[in-house]
């Protein structure tokens, strides 16, 4: 059965899953990529640059699990570039070179119309305007019977959290601390929501955390 | 070198230190034994219940190393008890029963006088009304040359931390969902108030990381 699902989303000890400040040069915020540090040293992230290096453990079977079975991807705009109000131009074309790591059709969440980008390996990014719901009958409809992943960033995942929209959420839990940043679950009670912890998987960096939504 | 410290303190993948909602029946708040799963299982839990069972693994040694070279501490005065207000009389005596597993000066933080209580096994409780700073400087003194523990609750903790007292902090990061409770780094920023991380240990049910102020 299809499943709309967050994976690999990591969240400090003080609850930050992405950084404060994002730019350019900080695509995950201040201090951002300390929440990753569990993934970048897997074959997942090697493969994703294409090369063969990289670790073999439970971490990278669980990011490697985060890429099966996805038929369609969501992002939100700031997880897509750094351009914020109109696009001055059709020349940022993501953080991620000619060839991004999705493969499927990726909507892109955005107040600001935009043609759909075709890109090398599969992506093809579409600019969504009409809202979370819209965005999610799309990637639903063109992911066929694979799941929908919620790629981020946190205020995305919040929306369509409270939305009621998600059914499972892989989450990293790291033992890192930000300071600041934006706050995955503040003021959201997950359990009253019907959210609940199904799994825990002990890896080399991380703590993987499967939750989902009672049925 | 004597250390103000926390140990064995417990925080849920959503943020959470304690339960909502405490009282005599929920001294950890609804849903707060959760996050002390790790230690229920261990010997140091048993032996503090004058049991010989429990498991001896790497979480026992962590909750055991919390207790090793403390010789006072500081407990904010919902962890002493429910009651609230004045005290209506001298009945109520700690969650612990006649022996409390502190075997040490135990300074309790309250805005009502009570005269010191001693229990069985070495643990006095001393009722401090005027604040923070003084039932630390009488905790010093009352430790000699060992460290003094802030026992909690988070309330506590988050004082003790505003006002830049703690040293150390031994945080069992655990991978459970509270849903409501008692956040212990909301609006705080560890890393500007000079914490880092310095030690992360993989337990059994948690993971335990150990945070330091930069001298």
């Amino acid at each position: 059965m299809q499943k709309i699902r967050v994976a690999c989303f990591g969240v400090s000890l003080d609850g930050f899953a992405a950084g404060p400040d994002q730019d350019l040069k900080n695509p995950l915020g201040v201090r951002g990529p300390e929440i990753m540090e569990w993934f970048f040293p897997t074959k997942a992230f090697s493969a994703m640059q294409g090369k063969e290096t990289g670790e073999d453990g439970i971490d990278n079977k669980m990011a490697e699990a985060g890429f099966e079975d996805v038929g369609a991807w969501i992002l939100g705009r700031n997880m897509f570039g750094p351009v914020r109000g109109p696009w001055p131009d059709e020349n940022w074309r993501g953080w991620w070179g000619e060839e991004p790591p999705y493969h499927v059709p990726t909507f892109v969440l955005t107040h600001h119309a935009r043609q759909p980008l075709e890109m090398k390996g599969g992506t093809t990014f579409h600019f969504i305007t009409d809202g979370i719901e819209s965005a999610l009958a799309q990637a639903k409809h063109a992911a066929g019977r694979q799941d929908v992943r919620i790629g981020g960033g946190v205020s995305t995942i919040r929306q369509y959290l409270q939305a009621g929209l998600i059914d499972e959420l892989h989450i990293v839990q790291r033992p890192v601390l930000l300071g600041r940043g934006e706050s995955l679950f503040a003021g959201m009670d997950m359990r009253a929501m019907g959210y609940e912890v199904a799994e825990t998987i002990k890896g080399e960096r991380a703590t993987h955390v499967i939750v989902k939504r009672k049925s």
